[in-house]
Parts: structure tokens; sequence; C-alpha cells
């Protein structure tokens, strides 16, 4: 699985990158946001004394290397796979060591890299045999930019982020009214909250928030609707200005893709302009990524390749047929002296036989051991 | 690199497991040695208190894997690949984050299996580029023989074994001095520092270490010597009685691979009977691993392919041609409009032009941009 979705990434023009599973904790949390900091898991250096992290996700380390280690200008197309760690699961049942893979463009701000993420997205997922995806779309701008406007204090923020994440119209009432927010804004936070479902929901989008300054942002998602309805033309899309996953450090457009029967997303992603400022170098980004624990159980492998059973021989030749049928991608397996296993246990369905002075592969069953 | 290895682990027969990356403490440290318990990193679970452990070693995991959760009888073969954590480096320098991979043979304890494994380690090491491969091998049992008939305690025994290392005939004798341990026992701990060098060194061992007890080591060393002799006849054996790499949980033959120019092994293993035993199934198991980011340096990429710059083009037959290239293995690449860099920021070497109607893949240099 791992390695057709890194040959696919390879085929668009991605270089795989590994970053360290190991930082120290400044460098892996500058720039992520609080909930990341907290799901990371902290160690003491024994060497210096300072405090490491265990990375709670690659993207931002992803995004210091496109910032510092590669002087290149101009655009640049990166993906990774490996192990992150969280120290508390990010939903119930769910594992606290996926193994993320995902892909990311920097240097590119128009609506065209978000299209081919998308894309990406959709290709990827199908190439390990998930079909029937939809598609959230929103745009964590809107949010940030009302926030902004509201003139509320991080702290604030957060609770009224939470509020909105588990929908509650009294709770985001509460909060904005305690802080004094004028009420045309806090309708348009309210609004948030039901503005989700087909098309229509960004025309009833450019109704509401008018005049809000948050213009650009639907102009953005509306042509990404318009983009992607053309190049990924059976794929459901559903849009949600209240979801604002990934608002970690997302600044634009972001997306989840979603398959019937399973409540959290299966891959996600979106634009985080801003991520690079902090390692001195704002530019453009975009990306997905996905938790191959998660996506492993809907993985179908398709090639299926035989099981040679070669009991232990000295002839001569031998070890020159084994070689040559491993060589060939076949699958031989060595019966060792004095094992208790046979061929069945070991589930093979060949073995190398020495007939008439020749090493064969015969089927199990023609031998009467099938 | 990693494909390559575990396309030859598969052609052998070795299934692969993927361990989680933390685990209760007491899981990962459980008869695995005080070193590695020291070299583990902890951490606090915040769901329920309890201590964890970031793996330092694969190997541990996978003989709890073979002896809880698969409940084949017989031999079994696993590999498995993945990051581990160091409190510590190695060695000066060393990294404290290497990608451990390796394979495993279970259920068998004859030459054999020592002898599959080392031929697996030189072909995965071949595989890979690195050929000119010396080899050093070595009995764990002989001194953990010796140091059970001394009668030392593990704090001794800890601290001969760090001496014997150094090789430090000084120390040695002063600890079992100070422990009362006889002369004659002295006298072959002592040996031991200077029992390396070519295959006379085992008739010398022989000599040496007559009526100890450890005849069987010995005999053991000479099967292996003998097998490796005729199937791997052009790799240079170094026989070390004295070095005990792998003391944690190894208990047999033990082994490691050199290059030359590098003072550190680049690839080890040995056999390891007993490490099952504390998870309820002491089965024999013998096996290898190494650092691939120590061998990434070494790796010699065999495939060159071609990079295509495909500009943005709406055309109709455009992305019928892009997902054509792609799935023939080629790497196209975007040009995205508004981007500053063009083909060459890229270095493609290739571009997707539209002549004549039809879209053609065509040399940077005969489009006068090469």
């Amino acid at each position: 699985m791992q390695r057709e979705l890194i040959d696919l990434f390879y085929s668009w023009g991605y270089e795989l990158v590994i970053p360290p599973l190991i930082e120290y904790l400044e460098s892996l949390t500058t720039g992520v946001g609080t909930d990341l900091e907290l799901r990371t898991f902290k160690l003491t250096d024994q060497l210096t004394g300072r405090l490491m992290g265990v990375r709670a996700d690659i993207t931002p380390q992803v995004a210091r290397i496109a910032a510092h280690r590669i002087k290149r200008k101009g655009i640049l197309r990166l993906c990774y796979m490996g192990n992150v760690l969280h120290t508390l699961p990010q939903y119930l049942g769910g594992t606290r060591n996926p193994i993320q893979m995902g892909a990311e463009i920097y240097g590119h701000g128009g609506v065209e890299s978000d299209l081919e993420i998308l894309r990406l997205t959709v290709e990827a997922l199908d190439r390990i045999g998930i079909k029937q995806v939809h598609l959230d779309l929103g745009h964590v701008g809107i949010f940030r930019d009302l926030v902004v406007q509201a003139g509320l204090s991080s702290e604030q923020e957060y609770l009224l982020f939470d509020a909105l994440q588990r929908r509650s119209h009294d709770e985001i009432k509460w909060i904005l009214q305690n802080n004094n927010v004028k009420a045309r804004l806090l309708h348009m936070f309210l609004a948030l909250v039901n503005l989700n479902g087909e098309k229509e929901v960004i025309i009833e989008a450019e109704r509401v928030l008018a005049g809000s300054g948050v213009e650009q942002a639907l102009v953005t998602l509306k042509k990404v609707a318009v983009l992607a309805e053309k190049y990924l033309p059976s794929l459901p899309i559903h849009f949600d200005l209240g979801e604002l996953r990934g608002y970690r450090y997302h600044t634009g457009l972001v997306f989840a893709a979603y398959i019937l029967g399973r409540g959290q997303a299966i891959a996600q992603g979106g634009r985080y302009d801003d991520i690079g400022q902090v390692f001195g170098r704002a530019q453009p980004a975009t990306g997905f990524s996905m938790d191959l624990k998660e996506l492993i159980t809907l993985y179908e492998a398709s090639n299926f390749r035989h099981k040679i059973y070669a009991p232990w021989s000295e002839d001569v030749n031998f070890e020159r047929e084994v070689a040559r049928l491993r060589q060939q991608g076949e699958q031989v397996i060595y019966g060792l002296p004095g094992a208790i296993n046979n061929s069945q246990e070991l589930s093979c369905d060949r073995e190398l036989v020495l007939q008439a002075g020749q090493w064969q592969v015969i089927e199990m069953r023609k031998l009467g051991r099938g």
C-alpha cells in the first residue's frame, strides 16, 4: 500500500522527505497551535537536558524543510510517510500511533494547487481500492476573519471554535455576547453552524456574509468547486462553512474525504499559507494527509503470488534454482532440517521437487499434499 | 531501498509485521536487559497515568508477536521496518532515531537457521549495492556460561561485560579476583580478550576452554563457519569470542557485518533462544537487523527515470495523455498557472508539448530549453 502511494506521488512529481521522529520541542510546536502542542508527547533529552517532543504531525516538519533546507525557488512538491504519536487519540477508539502519509505543494497560492491536492487525494484513495468517496469542502479563512473583526482573545477564540465544532448555538451566543461582539457579527457566527449542504450553500453564504470582508474566501471556494466539478465529475461534494478541521494551522480552503459507514474522515487537507512564516519564509502551501492504519482495513491487495516450499537439499543445482525463482518474483521458503512444520503449515501451494535429475516446481495437490 | 529489501525478504518467505511505536514500559523492557531499558525514552500515558516507552529496538516486539499473537506451530519467518528511539546514540556521532529493519526466524534451533539469517544479511546488503562485506562471528553463550560458573551477581556481570568490551585485562582481573573467582575461570575470561582472528581461533579456544562446559558453543561456531564457507565462499570471516554485541538478549551465535572504512557494523544479528520465555513461549529464535539511515549513504539507486514537465492546459486530450504517461511509470509534473518556476528549475528533461494537434513528449534540449 505504501509503495503504491509513493509510486503515485512520484509519478506526479512529489519528492519523498524523511523528517526525524523527535525534535526539540520548540521546533516541533512553533506556529502549530495549542491543540497540537497538547497532543505532543514530551521527553527530556539526556544529552542536553532540553525538552524534546515526539512529533504529533509531520506537516509542520515538512513545512520547515520547505522553508529552510531546500533553497530552490518556485514550486516545491514534497511527500512523506511515517509514524506520529498523540498523547490522546483523535477520537474515541482511535489509535494514538497513526502512520501519517501525505503530500504538499509549496510556493503556489492559486486554486490550481488546491485542485491538484484534491485530485491527488482522490487518486490516492482510488489507487488503494477506495472508490466511493465523498468530499467535504470548507474555508477556515471565513472563521479566522470574523474572529479578527470580533476582536476576540486567543482564549475566547478557542472556546468559540470549540462551541462551533459542537454546533452549540447557545454557547456561541453566550461567548460572543460576553465579549460585546456586535449583533451583525454574532449573526454571522451563528449562521456558520447551518451553512452546510449542496452548492446552494455558497449562494446563501454570499447573502448572509455580505459586507463582512470574507467575500474573497467565498470566491475561492466557488472556483475550487467549479474546477472539482470539471476534473472530478463523479465526486459528490458537500459544503460546510462551520467545519474547521485542521484549524491548527490551516488558513484557507480545507477539505475532508469520507466513505459511507465511517464517521471519521479517511483523508483531509487544505491550505496553510502562513506556517512557513515562523521559520522565516512565508510561502503559500497546500496539502493533504491520511492515516495508513485507518486505510489498511479498507485496502484490497491485488497481486497474489505463489508460495513455493523448498525442502533442505545439498544438491548442486538446488540453490541455483531457488535463486532463479526468487529473481522471477516467486516466494521460495526453505524447509529447515529437523523442523516440525511442513509445507502445508507454511500455506505453500507449490513445492520444489527433484524429478529425473531436474528441479521442478510442482503443485502441492499433484504431489498428493494439497 | 526499503521496498527492495522487503521484496527480498518476501521472496525468502518472511512476513511483514508492524509493531506499535509506543507500548507500556513493562511490555517493551521485559526480558531485554538493563542496557536496552536505559536506552528507552519513557512517557506518561495521559489516559491511564501508566508509564509508557518509545521502543528502542523492534526485535523484542516481534518476539512477543511470535510468542503470543501467531498461533501457528512450527517455523515462523517475520520481518519488520520502523523507527526506533534511543535516549543516547549507540556511538559518538550516531543517530538516536535509526530506522531499524530486520528479519527473524522463530522455531528452529539448528545451525541451518543461523546460516539462513547470515545468507539473508549478506544478500540484503548485496541487493542495495554493498558488496565488499566482511563478517565477525562470535558466540555469546561462552561468556554467559562462564559467568554462571563464576557465580557472579548481575551487577558484577555487567561490570565484567563492560570491561571485556573495552578489552581491559586489568579490570577483568580486578573484578574476578574481588569476587573470589577460581584461577581456572579467571584465565578463561582473560583468554576471551585475545580469542580473535582467523579460523585457528576456534582451535585455540578448544584448547583454552577445554573442560569448561562451553564445548557445545564451539561446536556450533565451527559448524556455522563450515556452512558459511560453503554457501558464502567469497565472504571473509573473522572470529571474535570476546565480542558480545547484542548481549542484551542474545544467547548463541552472534555476528556483525562490516565494510572497509566504517568502524561501526552495518548489520548485526544472532541467536536469542530465550526471549520468548518471558512471554510464556520459549522457542528458538535467530535474526538480524540494520539501520537504514546508516545504509542510505552507501545505497546506489539503480533506476533513473525521466521527468516530464506538463504546463497547465485545458485541452481536452491533455489530462488523458498525462494519466497515460504516469501509468507507464513516467514522472509528470504539472506546471501551475502563475508559478514562477519553469521546467528547468524542476530539473525536468522532457516537456509535454502540443504539436500539430498531438500531445508529444519532447526532449528539453530539442525545444531549445536544455
